[in-house]
Order: C-alpha cells, then structure tokens, then sequence
C-alpha cells in the first residue's frame, strides 16, 4: 500500500499531517479560518530524586477541552460553516499537535537546578492520531485497509519525531472509553515524544540487556517463543506478529502484540510486517470489545525501543489492556499498585485467554 | 500511651487483634459463632520477566464482597444477634486477616520453574485495621487519642510481620473512597506483607543508595531539609514530622510526612515521634478533606524500608495523594501513565501546597 502525506499548518501555527492512499487529494489547500491565538504552554519535567525519574508538570491542561457533544467534536471534519481542528471536510487519517500538550517543542517551564531540584522545559510533542472521519465507529471496526494507512501514519511519525533533537523516546497509543478518562469520543489515538527515556521502557531495556548478557538472546524474542510454545495464552498467531496474554499479566485482560522479527520499533517494520499488523492488531481489539456488552475501555500502548540507547534491548510490542475485570466493575489502581507498584490481577492470565478466544 | 492488645481466632482460623487502651477489657471472650469454613486461596505470584518484577495472581479474589449496605458491614462490631468480622460488641482498634487475601501463609498457588515462566505461592499477610467501631466517620475525624492508636498498632504490626519468615516488606496503607475501588466504607486501612521488596521501594533504596555512595548523606534526609529550607510546598512542621508536596509530586494533590530523624520503619518510631506522628498524620487528612465540598478519595501509602536489604537507604515516610484533580474531575492513569510510567500532573505543586495550607 503507498500512503501519500500531505501537510497543513493551523491558525495558530501547529502543524496537521493528512495520510492518503492517492496523491494529490487538495486536502492540503483548506485553510484553518478559525484565528486561534497561539496556546501559552509552560509545560515542564522535574526530577522525583526519591524515584530517580522525571514527571510532567502541566497545569495549563486543567481546562482542556472535556467530553464536548457529538456536534461540536474537534476531530470531526470541518462540515456545514463548523469549524475544527481539521480543516477539511473529508479525511482518511489525520495527525496533528495537540493544542493542550504536555510535551512540546515551544514549551516555556522554567529550568531549574538547585539539586535535588531539577526541572526543564517539557520539550517533546505531543500529536493526535485521527483513525477515521467517521465519528461514530472504533479502531476496531476499521476496515483493514484504513487499519493498515494508521500503521503506515505510526511508522511515518515514529522516523519523524525520532529524528527531531531531543527526543529521546516515541510513544504511539491509543486511549479508549470515558472510563479511563478519554476526553473525546471521536476514534483517536496519540504519539507522545518524550524528551527522556519513559521508565517503563528504561526497565523494560534494563532487563533486555540483562538477559542478552545472560544468555545472549533477545528476551523479546525468548519470550515470544515460550509464550508460543508454552500456547496456553496465544490469542492470534499471525505471520509476522503473536498476540499472547502474558505469563505475568499485571490486567485482568492485557494481550501482548510482539513482531516475530526482532525489530526494535514501528519506523523499521517492513511493509508485509505493516500489513499483517493491520489485520491481528483488529483481530485483537475485537476480542476484547467482544468480551462485555457495552465496548470495553483499553489502553492500547506501544513499547518501542529507546531513541538513542539500547536499540537492540527492546523487542517492539503493543500492550493492550483494559480497566474492566467483570461487568460493572473496574480493577483500580488501589494502594498495592499506585502505592508500591505492586500489581495483583484478580483473573489468571490462562483464563483471560480462553475468554478472549472464544 | 500504653496500649494493650489481645487476640482471638475466627471461626476459619484467622487471627484476629484488639488493641486497647486499658489491660484486661475481655473483649477477647467473645466468640465468632459463624462457622466459616476455611477460605481457599491458590494465590500466586508469577515473574514479569519483561519488567524484572513480580505480580499478585488471585483469581479467587473476583468473588470478594462489594460495597454492602451500611447495616450488613462486616466491619462493624457483632451486635443486636447480627455477627460480623469483629466478634466483640465493641472496639477501639482491631486487626484481622483479610478472608480473601492477595497474599497469605496459607496460599496453594502453583510453583513453576520453566524460566522464563517462574512462579510461586503468594506467601505473605493482607490485615485488615479497623481504625474505630463509628461506621460513618473517617480517619481525618478520629480524636487524636484514637489515631494514636492506630500508629500504635501500625507499630506492632510492622514489627511482628517483619519479623517471619519470607517477608520482605511490610505495608501499611489506606485506600479512601469509592473513586479508587473501595469496597467498604466503614473507615478502615490495610497491611500488606510481601514475599519480595515492592518495585517502587526497590527504586527509593536504588536511588538512596546511589545518593549516599555520591554524597555520604541519605537520600530522605537531604529532601527533607531542602523541603523545609525551600519552604514554599511545606503543609505542616511538625515537631518530629514534615508534611510538604513533594517538589516533583505526580498527583494533582499529594503529600510526603517524613520523619525527621534518619528511621527505616514504623516499628523502630520512639513514643514521642508516634505521638508527634498522630496528630501531623490527622492535621494532613483533615486538609485533604478540606479541598472539596465532599470527602476527598484518597491513598494514603506507608514507604518503610526493605526488611532484610537496604535497611538504611529508605526513609520512613508517608505517601498521601489523590484521584480528584478538581470537583467531579479524576486524574486517570491512561496512556502514559499506565502504559509508560511517565506521569503528568495537571495542577502545580506550589499550587497544591497552597490550596491545602489554605
């Protein structure tokens, strides 16, 4: 599949990026008439010492736009004199800067250095992945052509931002269902670039190298295998990617996406890897909003090596979880896990898979 | 203030404990007359191989009892022929075993040992503390007496708990309101003993140590005199006890009660640090309650250090936060937080120490 990109620039200066699979759609010639003024953003990062890690400190996003009706969504098409973020009246998938980041490359967050207090500007990006003009559907209903054009949009993005200084890691996700705080219910997902690598994916490294100097194999690619020998928790096993619930899985429903290559993120995926994506990447959500009678909520998170170290640590894999452990009832973050981090799942992983396969 | 305590058995064999005041009380004559049969528990911890950490598997917990009207709470003292947890028709304090345990001496889950996939029984302890006998009160409420004897017990729990075999660390912590899953509302905290040093402490005694290798100094301490010295997120000074919001906090309000003096844990406390300590602990509940126009959810965290490693690297504190981030708006952990460990906290910490001094 080719997927041609063309770009606009926002009234107040950001940037939006439409992905197509024919060239020259004139999407590109629609002007933002909306006059934004430019958002002041003093988004910063400070040092926990106590962790050793850095956290965001954005109070400007207190008066983000919050859950607005149906009628006045920002990630619809501009339509009939209404005015959005995209201006114009027809896309496939669209990417632009979010106007209330946490992470941006004009952030003005005082730096700070009187150890143990440190902070910096929160440079980065923050971006919104638009999967459809169709505001009523999910990226599980996507056709998997569209699916593929969003795979092909993460790939593109994850060159770009990767490329730009500073940017130490790149983050694809998508966040789904008011139950986990989604704002918009618009089908979208978002690419964050961190300005550090995020601690998940530094521990996550840690262990990789670890193992590698231990056994000399990729743990990404040991565990893949096990998981597929072991086959009790494999969901789909797809060409170029297996679907597993973990051995260990900290969710009452979380399945692993992990490439059978051992690649270390998106941008270096090759096309058939694209394609195959497309199609066990909505294979997988399906199953989970097959799992309830009302959608099911889930965070669908991309580990992606580390920008500019351990490159070969990482094995790329999506973690897709949900919130919900039973109908009605939500698995909190409680004392043991927001307190300690101590996960404790309340549904055996091997039970999660067979429901998530039948 | 002495405190006395007495113990009983319930009818499946969990032990239970009263503390009083006063020796001698007979509290412990009462029987549990409702012939329990003895609760299975095939909990288990499996090996997150991915993160290097483990994770709580208990199943059996999905069953568990969920929010039952206030005349049917098995917290309450057994009165007027209805026979509940607590034998005895009255207490001050008591603490018992949890009936459906995350972790437990008791635990029959699977050992497995096909690296990469290691598991165990989920040996260890989850106690309930019942902090008054007063169904609709809170801590933030308690007479400073009565709080003062929830530290005591605390006290005696970390040092009995720490004390048997294959515990590693010892966790005191109370979960508020029904915005982060509390399933109880009768005003109650809980006491975890893991079998393995909790990731997050693991990190706090990785970072002090790293600290005092650099500076000779801890860790804890130099935060503690740079809070206090910078002055503008400090909440109360006590005596023996500072409460600040941490100058990198990752929740929209949170606060630290350190010790002043250089302590590992609650059970190594002086008398006067725990009196201080009563009454600091309630002067910060009380703001917390005091930042909306209903009871603020909250988790309030015990950070003590490892009980057989890193003794002297971890600095007793308190670690008090909450969900709400304005009235009827909650800080979810989506995709960034849960899926990367990268929080993002939408109000100041200035600001929050503001609001709470307020």
């Amino acid at each position: 599949m080719e997927v041609y990109r063309s770009s606009a620039t926002l009234s107040d200066g950001r940037r939006l990026l439409y992905f197509d699979t024919a060239p020259d759609t004139g999407r590109d010639r629609w002007i933002d008439e909306r006059g934004l003024g430019a958002a002041s953003n003093a988004s910063q990062i400070r040092w926990d010492a106590l962790r050793e890690e850095w956290v965001g400190i954005a109070s400007h996003r207190q008066s983000r736009t919050f859950l607005p009706p149906a009628d006045e969504c920002p990630l619809c098409p501009s339509q009939d004199g209404r005015r959005t973020e995209i201006p114009a009246p027809s896309y496939d998938v669209v990417v632009f800067e979010n106007r209330f980041p946490s992470f941006t490359t004009t952030a003005t967050g005082a730096a700070v250095d009187a150890a143990p207090f440190l902070a910096r500007p929160a440079i980065g990006s923050c971006e919104v992945v638009c999967f459809t003009s169709d505001h009523d559907t999910s990226f599980s209903q996507l056709p998997t052509e569209r699916a593929r054009m969003v795979v092909e949009a993460w790939a593109d993005r994850v060159a770009e931002l990767s490329a730009r200084d500073g940017v130490e890691h790149v983050y694809p996700f998508e966040n789904r269902g008011v139950e986990i705080g989604v704002t918009l219910a618009h089908p979208h997902g978002q690419i964050y670039a961190y300005p550090f690598v995020p601690p998940l994916v530094a521990r996550i490294a840690d262990a990789g190298r670890r193992h590698r100097e231990r056994t000399g194999d990729c743990l990404g690619c040991s565990l893949l295998q096990s998981e597929e020998r072991d086959g009790v928790r494999v969901v789909v096993a797809g060409e170029h990617w297996l679907a597993y619930v973990p051995f260990a899985a900290r969710w009452p429903f979380e399945v692993h996406i992990a490439a059978r290559r051992h690649v270390p993120d998106l941008a270096a995926t090759t096309p058939d890897e694209r394609a195959d994506l497309a199609s066990t990447y909505v294979n997988v959500l399906r199953r989970f909003d097959a799992l309830f009678e009302t959608p099911t909520p889930y965070i669908a998170a991309w580990v992606q090596a580390p920008v500019h170290s351990g490159r070969d640590d990482v094995h790329l894999h999506a973690q897709i979880f949900t919130v919900r452990r039973a109908p009605g009832k939500l698995k909190y973050l409680a004392g043991s896990e927001s307190g300690m981090a101590v996960w404790v799942n309340d549904v055996a992983p091997e039970d999660a898979a067979a429901r998530l396969c039948g």
